[in-house]
C-alpha cells in the first residue's frame, strides 16, 4: 500500500463519519431517541458473532461481518428508507446505487470492488452470508420496536401482516431466528403496539 | 443452542443497547456532538478492515474484528475513562473488571468465556492482534479530533507530548499507521489544536 493509499483510506474513514448522524426509524430502548446507522451496524455486527449457532448452513463470519459493517454506508447520501414506506422504496435501488458509486470508489481499487461487491451480494440476498446478514438486518427493528413498546410501528401505523411479509425471509437464514421474532409480534398484536 | 441459550442471548443484546448512550470526549467531525461507544466500536471495525495491509504480523482479521465490537461494552456499567485523566485512570481497571464479570455473564457459558478472554486480551495488549486492535482504538480519536479542530485536546488542555506518549504504542503494531499519526499531531501543534 502507498502513502496516497493511506489517503485514500483516511479520506474514506473520516467520510463515514457522517453516517453517525443517519437516523432510522427505530428508537433506542433506554431514552427513545432515534437509532443512528453507525450503532446500528455495530449493533447487528455484535449480534451476528452472538447468533451464528442458529444458521444450519455454512457461513463464513468475517464475510457477514465485512457486509455488515458497510451495509448501510450508501444511506450518507441516499438517506434512510423506512422499510414498510412503499412508496419511497421504488426508488431506493437507484438513489443507493448512486450513492455506492461514490463513496466506495474514494477508496483503493481493490478495496473498493471488494466493499462494492460485498455490498451488492447483501442487497441481492442470494448466499447464505447475505442471507444471515440480511435476516439479522431485519431481526434487530423487531426487538428494538417491541422493547419500547412498538413506538416506530405506531407512529406509523404499521399491521402485523405488513410486519410477516417483510421479515418473513428471516427465516431462510434461520427457522430457529424466525420462530422467536414471530412469537414477538404475536405479542406486539396483543399488547397493541401492533395493527392486527 | 437451546431456547434458554437464545432468550440469554436476546437478554445480551438487549442489555448492549445501552452503550449508545455511553458518550465519549471525542465529537463527531460534522456537528460536533459527543461520540458515543457503539459508533466509535463500528468506526474501528470498519477501520480494521481497511488499514489490516499495514501491518507486518500475522493477524487473525476475525479476532480483531471480535474484540474490537466488545472492547468497549464495559463502560455500559464503567463509563467512559478520558484517556488523558490520569486520576481516573488509577481505578478504570478495577471498574471494568466488575463490569465485565457481570455483563458478559449474561449469556452461555461458552460465549461468555470466549468474549471476556478477548476483551482480556484486548486489555492485556500481547498479542499481534490486541495490539492492533488497540492501535487503532488510539487512531481513530488522533483523526477525530485532529479533523474537530482539536476541540476535546483543547477542553482539557491535553499537550503534545502526553498525545505522544500515550499513543505511542501504535508503533507496536503498525509503525506506518504511527508515521501518518505524528504528522497529524504535528500539525495539530503548529495549528493550535495541541499544546506544545
Amino acid at each position: 500500500m502507498s502513502s496516497k493509499d493511506l489517503q485514500a483510506q483516511i479520506d474514506f474513514i473520516v467520510e463515514v463519519d457522517k453516517l453517525k448522524n443517519v437516523f432510522r426509524q427505530t428508537s433506542l430502548i433506554d431514552d427513545g431517541r432515534a437509532e443512528n446507522d453507525a450503532e446500528h451496524s455495530w449493533h447487528l455486527s455484535l449480534m451476528a458473532i452472538l447468533l451464528s449457532g442458529y444458521v444450519d448452513k455454512n457461513i463464513d463470519l468475517l464475510r457477514v461481518l465485512k457486509m455488515l459493517l458497510i451495509h448501510d454506508i450508501v444511506e450518507i447520501d441516499a438517506g434512510d428508507t423506512f422499510v414498510y414506506d412503499e412508496i419511497a422504496y421504488k426508488h431506493k435501488e437507484e438513489r443507493e446505487q448512486k450513492a455506492a458509486e461514490r463513496i466506495f470508489k474514494m477508496l483503493p481499487q481493490d478495496q473498493a470492488l471488494e466493499l462494492r461487491e460485498l455490498w451488492n451480494e447483501f442487497e441481492e440476498r442470494e448466499t447464505e452470508d447475505a442471507r444471515y446478514a440480511t435476516a439479522l438486518d431485519r431481526f434487530q427493528p423487531i426487538l428494538l420496536n417491541f422493547h419500547t413498546n412498538g413506538v416506530a410501528w405506531k407512529r406509523h401505523g404499521v399491521t402485523r401482516d405488513q410486519v410477516i411479509s417483510r421479515n418473513e425471509h428471516i427465516s431462510d437464514s434461520s427457522p430457529k431466528l424466525w420462530e422467536y421474532a414471530k412469537s414477538l409480534i404475536d405479542e406486539a398484536v396483543e399488547k397493541g403496539y401492533l395493527k392486527k
